[in-house]
């Protein structure tokens, strides 16, 4: 959005490099007043630290603001996308996907209470992010400016922000071996990691940048299980005791978590067309997502399973690709809410180095009818089924 | 086909106590001229010994057919199938639903070769295999009678099928405990388990009846890595060496047997609309499935992958519904065969208690681009995304 | 449902033939009470007079029910449906299958409310409506039997038929021609001719049995224009006067009728997989439905209309096949419905010997933006666009 | 692709004033050679006019193409896109989408035998055209360059456009009144009309732009049949005339436009996301469409075809889109063909004042049984539909 003035604008600030950079670079660039908003979805960040971090920066008290977000990251945003069973290209569970409508409302939120007109972030111009927040902004405020500094300035390269970052005195983290970290997003939901080795989708990784799951093989050798109690398609209890959502979920993280559970490695397609290598920890969401299918599987009726199924691949990719605050998605939701109203019940899964195995499913809503299933059932009239085959047969026979 | 004249019948003959019973009803009720067919599809079970079962319930010896069929089953559909990515109900692999085809076709050819007038089959009036039976005769015979016992007889129940056995000195099967055994399916890709404890979804089973598959935690502590050759969609060798159809399938069960890959509990929803409990263990088919989307990752354009897995759940249930043998499928078939052009490559995987992880991806097809993906292209116009963006937001913005 | 004792019956009792013949057969073969049920949908029908042939036939008045459920069958039936612009195969409105549940509906309501323990209908075994109307009774009372008199009697044509009509002193309609008529069914969103000269496809029907459209040949020379004002996605109004649902869909019929609007000449697929050749005159209900997709056109975002149409077909076969009463239907209602919320404004048509042209849409809530449509908007920035292509086109140009 | 030098350059030049001033951009702007390039699509222009017309703005005797590719549009791009009973958003019959894709080729191929670095096109920065021609350009060529004079230069409205013309002796165009001509694309399948009046949507059009239909009012009073034969799905003769793909639909615009068939006035939703109105003619076309159908009808199985009408909506944005040349529309097209093997036959329509009505269909192929549809078959069991409505309506019973 070049060349135009700025008044005030609300920053999307993790206490990183690259939005501390941005921080700084707005001041310069366009010579406003930066609010930040650092959201806590999670990610295990210290808000105060990133406070003391904006503050160093010269962000005034009153314009920093950090919140506590997890529990509507999780009820509002997380369980409604796992109503949908949804999987983005077989295999990603959406975990930053699911977050950026939520940190998008909260800043155009933000500038609206201190009046800014502006809002930024710190994603760059190759991925997925900031089509999901820029969405977001103009969604929920179509008159609002959007800054998106890795689409403006001139620190094109990893080097460039380096430099720009020692002269402002913003410290630059690196990993262990003195190298530049991975590419991270982190939240309730999971972690995810680009970059580096990752980017030859050749290479073995070691995995050794996961934080949440202990490696399979280095998991303890007893299988641990765990109940998940059911409410309209929501997770409600683990193992008997009722939960808020966002503490469910930290529960389900570190019990999953534990046994290996929700390793991810995958070459997916990013909406602006390239082909990206991302590793992803999810511990809580698959033990989730499995037991949540588990639950269905004894609520649901087929057709409406079915459908389900078919309309899926459209609502992950409409999170994917940064749409939740749309008509369409809102559409599609509404058909998925309108399916969960049955759908409780308690799902038992068996954890063990790094599987999840549903062993029991149990509801008051079931419509799985043991007597049907079994073999000698005189009620059922197996030659009804002669009829059934004879009518969808007619094609074949004409 | 109650009250229908028969001369010559070609039963599916897989030597166990259902289809032993058919066999004498057969002569009995139809007083006609059995032919037995046993396809030797990878099961395991000894065709001589079914042979000699036949000619001990009165079948002349040039009315006794066994094939092994293994290669064709594995080359004709198992491969065409796994190039869809095809899963029912998000997990079912669908190793029963693809035999019967196989079955149905070489059933309706021996019986014009013997001429006869009808074929016979041993599933039950509750199942999906009645249907998939049977819509194969009917598409590639219009004309063919079928007979379809259970439907059919006054043995209604588990306990006057045994009767009629003992009677006609039909040897019972029962497992350790002196009970009946699992309803099992077992073909070169998976076995199945019905019935028994199974039948309340909500009791755990300890797995004991698996036959393939060592148990995760029973498997070996090392992990095990694996590499698997694609060529058009289809695996070709298996760490490096070629092998057909059949050996490679055998091959990498072998492999996934041992690690306790592709363990399977669920409730699924029966074509005729009843929900079962099936237990499936698929080991090669497991890793085969995870494989193939490895290596499309890095070989197929977002679009034509997307597409597919749309299209998908379609095809799972066609397959799964017995619709082999149609033009929708042919037509779906066609879709999916044109993507696999380029899927070629190598795709590397770990296995370990269970888990199947894709560790790397490399292809002289790739179209995954390492200089896109990476931070630093100065070659990619970050400023682009700016147009896209703007394009696509127009609707929000407006 | 043969061989069940039958206490009281309430049959769907049209009047005609068919149904008069079905009143006595229940009595003699069940030898139970029967209670008529005739339902006004708008279609022209005497209703006291078909009250006098019940009660000719032995029916006791308190056993004879006749409604009016026009205003019932227009509001949360057509409209409903219409939302979705629902067209099964391309060009029927699906007028038979959308009366079908009500009739369904309020059967099972006088069976409770008189205490009867079974329902019967007079659809024959070869078409859809035997299936409309029983998935309709078993979805709203599962224990309820079912009479189907043409799957059980022995009245297998329609000589035997009249035979038995003869006999019982039932009149016997024949066209102007002697011969038998039409199978026609009507109500107020349309009239359907099966059967006769049409059932060969291959011959050209003089369309003399139309009763509500004046063949375009025959309509008037000049034009005519409508206006139909919507609000939330349903009619309100025509040429500004507001009218029920019943009447606003007969004032419709009345002028579309008289310019030879909507008659459609097609071979379709029943759910039993039976090809039939139908005619069938909608007149309202095709204005209607191209005014609604044109008051769509300026209040509906793309994706919103996109995946209405996309899902459209699933719902039309839906309705065909008879699952109304569904959750699958009702979860596919949800996304309609909210699609529609600002699906408000006034449509203007232009009707001529059998066309409808859409002329005019206006509406408060348009998304049409005359500025951005328009030649010469200095606003919308032309470059945008670059970026778009560019990064749509970075598949190709990799 | 601002800056970039170019050396000689293809443009597609229609000899009308927004490409010659384009023309004439080229040289003044990039100083390069300019080819041009006018394939004759049936739209009735006259293409040694145009070649005049160049060469008077400069340009080489050797640097003028002018093609007739009418047979290869209508056999390799119109009957393909017609096997799938292609509409956009419900109305739209592709005209100007189908175009593009053989246009982008032709130029592409022109480049190359030339040795031209660049293709240029005159389609807006705020249309469709602008995307189809260069993911076509860059499907087939991904280094070409690509020049959108629309989008770089300062000719940002009609006003300088014009200036722009008259500065170097371009005739401007007017219609009857004066005024500004309607933006026109023409082709033997359509002529579209968008701009001027239009652009309000509210206002309805006189229609008085239409080329080759005769408005329905003044249409001849007697109506006329023609009779379509196709093999493969694709229309082969016309009244048992056999003609060539563009002369038959030369011949079907002629026969379809004196009774006023093929008008459609919308408002569409582009690729870029905004609405526009736009009025087209497809005489031609419109039967051919309804008489695929037909012919399909009796033809395909309901299954095949049911799956054509829900895949249909994404091959026609595909189309609509741009993406002709990509991998996801040829998957789309296999199974499109696939289906098409025994669509053959005969298709009688009757043409009158705006209608097209099939009367009758006939087919070698067909699989429509008279038998079956009749009423008096005593061959069909009906009592077979008993157990095809017991086991469908079991999730209601159970």
């Amino acid at each position: 959005m070049n060349n135009q003035k700025v008044r005030k604008v609300v920053l999307a600030y993790s206490g990183g490099l690259d939005t501390s950079v941005i921080l700084k670079w707005l001041q310069d660039k366009y010579n406003c007043e930066v609010v930040t908003f650092t959201a806590d979805l999670g990610q295990d960040d210290d808000l105060a630290l990133i406070r003391e971090k904006a503050s160093a920066l010269g962000i005034k008290d009153k314009n920093i603001y950090t919140e506590d977000l997890t529990e509507e990251f999780v009820q509002d945003f997380v369980f409604p996308m796992f109503r949908a069973n949804a999987l983005y290209e077989g295999y990603y569970l959406l975990g930053t996907a699911i977050a950026r409508p939520l940190i998008a409302k909260r800043q155009i939120e933000i500038a609206k209470l201190v009046g800014a007109d502006a809002v930024a972030h710190g994603a760059t111009g190759k991925g997925n992010d900031q089509v999901r927040f820029e969405f977001g902004y103009y969604s929920l405020n179509p008159k609002i400016k959007v800054i998106s500094p890795w689409r403006e300035w001139d620190l094109t390269s990893r080097n460039k922000l380096i430099e720009y970052a020692k002269v402002h005195n913003i410290s630059v983290p690196q990993d262990k071996t003195g190298e530049p970290p991975y590419s991270i997003d982190s939240n309730l939901l999971h972690n995810s990691f680009e970059g580096k080795v990752l980017e030859d989708p050749g290479i073995e990784s070691d995995y050794s940048m996961l934080q949440r799951i202990t490696l399979p093989e280095q998991a303890q050798d007893n299988p641990e299980y765990v109940e998940i109690t059911f409410a309209k398609g929501d997770p409600v209890s683990v193992d008997g005791t009722k939960l808020s959502p966002a503490n469910l979920l930290r529960k389900l993280n570190e019990i999953g978590g534990r046994h290996g559970i929700g390793l991810v490695d995958i070459v997916e397609n990013r909406y602006i067309g390239i082909k990206s290598r991302g590793v992803y920890e999810t511990p809580g969401g698959t033990i989730l997502f499995h037991a949540h299918r588990a639950i269905e599987s004894i609520t649901l009726e087929k057709a409406a399973s079915h459908l389900k199924d078919e309309i899926m691949p459209k609502y992950a990719a409409l999170i994917y690709n940064g749409y939740w605050w749309t008509h369409e998605r809102e559409m599609l939701q509404a058909l998925i809410d309108k399916s969960q109203e049955s759908v409780n019940g308690i799902v038992r899964a068996k954890l063990y180095k790094g599987s999840v195995t549903i062993v029991s499913r149990k509801s008051d809503n079931s419509i799985y009818s043991q007597t049907l299933a079994s073999f000698d059932d005189e009620n059922y009239n197996q030659s009804d089924a002669e009829g059934f085959i004879r009518i969808n047969s007619l094609r074949f026979r004409v």
